[in-house]
């Protein structure tokens, strides 16, 4: 059985985990003071090329999402996110925990642009009603599409003019802007957003998420936040090793390269077999719609999860590829749903 | 410069690394559902001798402190605590962030007593004051002292009459165990408290900490809490792995005991020179108090923290060793105090 | 100007202003241990036929939702509302502020039914996302609507079978239970909900809320919560002298009665003038579609909301009754109507 | 049985209660926008003598502490309070429910001073800690005593050199500034405090609280908190015709100096009869120092909280009077004392 279900199903790649013994006896300060955070951090900033921005190392995205909103936002502020985005769906409520509505837009693409935005803006008009503030984008989405530069230039001019804060979600950030579709770079984001994280956990750390605050307005006292939300590790080299690791070359990039080959692999060779799928997605994720008899046979030998009913005799299934998916297993997977059409 | 600042300084013990790359390719399901954290929560299980309990496995002290105390109270009940206590005094209002008052009690041991609790019932007597209903222990103590079985049977017997749920905050419980002044075993605990947890950072794991629900009516519906606070790791085999690797033979405990000897050899030696200690610590944690002149000595070749200023000539110090203090690191420290008298 | 905009235009009916008056010196304890409060809600359990029930007085709508719903959710449950319910629109966040999530349900009637609640249940399968746990109902709903007896009956067996919470917001239950489309009584809600509250600011109090809790479970150390939320009064024998005056005899009753004839009026007039009505409503707030002309006409001597644009020539205005609505200028506006016709 | 157990004991003063009726019947905007509220809100800055501030009405002391704090604070920031404070004891920890620690310091007088402050600003020194940042002071204090002119303006200067809130609980402001002690004036307020609230409950009205926010940088969207917390009603009007008839003359200081000459006449003759009291209470709480005989024999006829055992013999009494507190009354409780000398 190969699983295709998500891309944390492996470990760390063996860089990093080479990189936690060779550090391991060197005795360093706790909770992020230790010198190879301040290490990761100094790196990633020349990544970002800016020195002017802070960046804070956490454990995984649910904290990260909600340690920065609950820092963003004052008590009657709320966030807006697209129907599919991952703290309406899948994180059990962790920012309404903190306080905030999050107000949802029902959407196809997973995708939120200005005319969105404004919908809400002019449904919330007195104190009656919670203040929208900050606008929550996933890059990748959850459902695998991406931003391009020019949707995140009239986003990011939106909320300027309306004083909003722009946060991106980037637990799949690596993909994202490894994809044949994307059009930005590290660089380009302090540019367009006032926040984003750049995802560890799913691209090759064992956990690790780095936080980029470029608003200056959101920087202050970020590490209180981080404590009283439990995110500030005794251990913090753990962070600092792996981000220093990922970045001190390519690494991050080969990484995400290879699990979005992998998926585009998978993607040609469904589209040739005639399928289509749900979502445009050019990441990671893919979701076929299959006769529900050919997924029956994959599950034989593969795990995925079935993502969605189509109709009595079809289903849309969510692939995920990884660092770690093995091209073999692709190949294999693919010969045998040849087999079985 | 050598460092007794903390029991965190280095990385992980070399099999815990070593069990992390024998795993690391293995397919695994994501949240802790994975075979390696089964099989550890198992394993302890064994080690506790109750398979009644609930274990999971979360990163760190003040996140485990957070999930659980806000899974397990009502809005308006507070906890109790030692005005030493972690909670109180070093997690940057987590407690209160999640709605609670934290009451303390002014106590010079660190520790707390029935009578220490009945004050605070006393004194809470109606809907205008928070209802207490939790008391947080920490064993070991935050100034090194360790609770006696005694003294758990005599808290135990209290909250059980009042209607009190007992806590154990076990950061640093392998030091207490392994004590040379403890008489409690990982077995007695579910017998005295509610819930505990069995420290990893603070004892040869990169981070993890096993929080063990004793009492049923505290289990319903935990990993939701867990999840909402971010305490849900996509890799939970991370942790699965560290503690399976701790407990499946007496390495834990082997960990605590090398820790609490490396602390031994230092408290009598400082003792023999003469000097007395700011608390009866028989754990990895002793507060030397020394002459200025000396500590400013000792601050040259290794670092460590001022604890408190005891009057213009002294000051106590913090000594923490752990499982990675090198014996002729504490003995080369010990030959230059001597050297400095 | 006269105002249609709501039902909280004016004071308090003078017999309750009388109550105050005669009440007024007589020495009385606080935080609602008044004899007062204390016969009030002796009259409350009287007129709902329950000795069994615990009934606490409270300021507004707001303050109720929020009090009853924060205490009787745990903190990675979530309540259930029709789109159209106020905590849902008009609360700005106030039960995401208290850390809970509203799962919001598109409706065109205001009302829920047991499929919808289905749908949610469905959804909701792992701690990943929040547990739905309590059902929020509107009685009259927010868009005039009402529940019938046998609908209530059908939400009421399905959240037993599910372990659901029903809570309904009375804050127009008067009108409700005084519509002509009404076959509930006040004693039949015990029987049907989990909790209720019955709404005195908008039917003729100065402030005031009754909420009946009437499952056991929810009942334990409500004051708490309440002086918790800022929602006990020191002189609670404000809400007590109000609530009974309004119930030691059908006052109560009375005013809704009047309220509703007044809308009933409205109702008749205007659909005889051939228009038709956003919503089905019988209670005393109806949402009439009327030219854009027509409506600036009105807009001349009457004051009241324009709820919803139909097109570019019609729109859905909202007129509310009162206890306090002149028969002769609700006689006035359909005069004015018909002239513009 | 006359009752001295506290300050809303009783309604309201008769004039509010006839101001009601008056207004009764007209019609009004709701949530505070009423013409009532308007008025009143102009008529307190007259009075205040400033037209820069932000005024808002609010129904209680708990409900105006909790939505003041909460609005001001960020979610890492802590209050500080004398360890008598309200806020401290006898809100069933409402400031903790809205997620903030707030830390106590013990004092005999109730009321707080710059090296108090600054002992918490020398133990708060980083991110593992809360960040003190309001100052929470009550006047009158808890029990009874007041604050002078320079005692304020240290406490400003102090808050002004380390950015700190400083906050005036003033739910018995109308007794303080009508102390014998007393050197304030309203006017005086904005320049010494950041905010400060006069309170109406225990001074002649049914509820409210007039809210003044002082500092700019707090003012912003502070009705959306209102309404968040359930503190925004529907019939506004009813505050607004209370601070408007409190303050359209003196009688707002006429009845505080009413209770005031009550309590000097209690404390003159319980002085001279020779008791001590337990503070130097110069406003409308005294604490006089009594032999447990004489508190049984006065117990017969008149109500009032035993406050604290002194010794075995004596025990301190609490009494309060308020503007309805009848002179008569107070009289004969004098003679039943010296008759049972």
């Amino acid at each position: 059985m190969y699983s295709f279900k998500n891309d944390y199903s492996e470990g760390a790649h063996p860089r990093i985990l080479n990189a936690l013994i060779e550090s391991n006896l060197v005795q360093e300060d706790g909770y992020g003071e230790d010198s190879y955070s301040l290490k990761a951090i100094e790196l990633l900033k020349q990544k970002i090329g800016r020195t002017d921005v802070d960046i804070h190392l956490l454990t995984g995205g649910t904290q990260t999402n909600l340690t920065a909103l609950s820092a963003f936002l004052r008590p009657h502020e709320a966030a807006i996110a697209a129907s599919t985005g991952h703290i309406l769906t899948h994180e059990t409520g962790a920012i309404e925990a903190t306080g905030h509505k999050i107000i949802s837009i029902e959407v196809d693409d997973g995708k939120l642009n200005p005319s969105h935005i404004k919908s809400v803006l002019d449904a919330h008009t007195d104190e009656h009603m919670v203040k929208p503030k900050l606008v929550y984008l996933s890059n990748t989405t959850e459902i695998g599409t991406i931003y391009k530069q020019n949707e995140l230039e009239q986003l990011r001019d939106f909320c300027q003019v309306n004083n909003l804060i722009l946060f991106m979600d980037g637990a799949r950030l690596g993909s994202a802007l490894s994809s044949t579709g994307n059009d930005l770079t590290l660089s380009d984001l302090p540019i367009l957003v006032d926040a984003f994280y750049i995802g560890g956990t799913k691209n090759g750390a064992l956990i690790g998420e780095a936080l980029v605050i470029c608003r200056d307005s959101l920087k202050e006292d970020f590490r209180f936040h981080m404590k009283q939300k439990g995110a500030l590790l005794a251990k913090g080299r753990l962070l600092g090793v792996q981000f220093h690791e990922l970045f001190r070359d390519n690494l991050y990039f080969d990484l995400a390269i290879h699990a979005n080959r992998m998926a585009d692999l998978l993607r040609d060779e469904i589209t040739k077999a005639g399928f289509a799928f749900l979502t445009q997605s050019l990441s990671n994720q893919i979701f076929p719609i299959l006769p529900n008899s050919l997924i029956t046979e994959l599950q034989r030998n593969y795990s995925f999860y079935i993502w969605e009913k189509i109709d009595s005799d079809h289903a849309a299934i969510r692939l995920v590829t990884s660092w770690a998916t093995k091209e073999d297993e692709v190949l294999a997977f693919i010969a045998e749903m040849n087999r079985n059409l």
